[in-house]
């Protein structure tokens, strides 16, 4: 399994993805799952990968490819708007699982995958989308900014909060930290290290940063997180206190 | 779906479950899913299920016509133990499946239930069970002691530092409802009102309340989570601010 996110607020874009791969629970690795690409000076790309993670390297070189290849080769250089980007990807997403597609039925495996594609190109405004593997792709939405891939469910609700609440670049970096804690505690296949990317909206320059499974970071984080948690759950209204509720009721 | 939950803590248990059943998007309606058996002063029972109303219902309706039933009986009432009631509902609860089972897979489909079940019998410890389709269970986890059934993933972190905090029973009440509303915004098949059950241990007495879905009480909830959440947030140590990290490294 694998857990990226991607959030859209008012000052900007943040962005966190796990490292944790596996093929089966006996066969763990730990992987890049945050891809940055700055080609030229007016645009910046972050790619988050979920799926085969086969066909995201091979994706990942056939960008790099593509890059190196003399103007008119379509690229992340040549696209003029993000959402070209996104098609841009979802065709080599497509190409790259069509051609093991075959070989990958025959023992029963899946080769697709999906992305988060963020950043910004010229003056546009600083999106999010999220590219399938067929090649199409959705923006973000715009009443709950924030996208998610892989194992979404665990850490959903501070996103939800975080977006509509309105919260900084740095506080929605928090909170990104806490829905991937969240997410790592309940599900194994998610797990440190974690890459972190922060974009502030028109700066055109990236601020990226890891946080490893032993750092003091985290640790702090985590134990704040807990103690601020239970004074939260003490100051809500009391609700059903035995003395305060009625006797039993037979069904 | 469905999203029920119990805990088990120092003090005794505590049970919540949603209301929302669905047969497809379009067909919404609203059932309880908690149900009290007291069938003598020595014992209390708490049911919770998720799966097929069908086999839900008759399941409590077989459990009504053995407590009616004249003594020599297998019913609640005869159980010299928890996990004997678990034992007891499973067998109705593979019977029933079993009786449907073929004309319910001539249309595609599945009459299987699970149970939570908790409660006390005579001086046993208050215990939890988690009763499968095919009648066997397993105990609530020493380590972490609660159980959810339906969704269960979006309100799990709740009930995780729940235990790990060690919690009073009305701490613990509040937690729950917390877990439920982080569930109920993120799926929309599970939904109130929302049904309740607190345990002392040993008082062979249970309390139960109702949360209806314009109550001001799960207003004000809300309201303090969303305020409180943000202060924690805002509590937690800097780790990202874009002007401490490193500029951006190309891929």
């Amino acid at each position: 399994m694998t857990y990226c996110l991607a959030m859209r607020l008012d000052e900007g874009l943040v962005f966190l993805s796990d490292t944790r791969t596996n093929a089966g629970v006996d066969n763990i690795s730990t992987y890049r799952k945050l891809h940055v690409f700055t080609p030229a000076e007016d645009r910046v790309f972050v790619l988050q990968p979920a799926g085969s993670l086969a066909t995201t390297h091979q994706v990942l070189d056939r960008i790099r490819v593509d890059l190196a290849a003399p103007n008119g080769t379509e690229s992340l250089r040549s696209v003029d708007h993000l959402h070209e980007a996104a098609l841009y990807l979802g065709r080599l997403n497509r190409e790259v699982a069509a051609e093991h597609a075959q070989a990958l039925a025959a023992v029963g495996a899946d080769g697709t995958a999906t992305f988060i594609l963020g950043g910004q190109v010229g003056d546009e405004p600083p999106e999010l989308f999220l590219v399938h593997g067929e090649g199409n792709y959705i923006h973000v939405s715009e009443d709950r900014p924030f996208l998610q891939i892989g194992e979404s469910k665990y850490g959903k609700f501070l996103l939800d909060f975080a977006v509509t609440a309105g919260v900084d670049l740095d506080t929605a970096t928090k909170v990104a930290l806490g829905s991937m804690m969240s997410t790592s505690r309940a599900n194994l296949s998610v797990g440190p290290p974690y890459d972190g990317a922060v974009y502030r909206n028109g700066s055109h320059e990236l601020h990226q940063f890891r946080v490893e499974a032993d750092s003091s970071v985290l640790r702090e984080l985590q134990e704040i997180w807990y103690l601020h948690l239970l004074s939260v759950i003490e100051a809500l209204p009391s609700l059903a206190a035995p003395e305060e509720t009625d006797a039993v009721q037979p069904d």
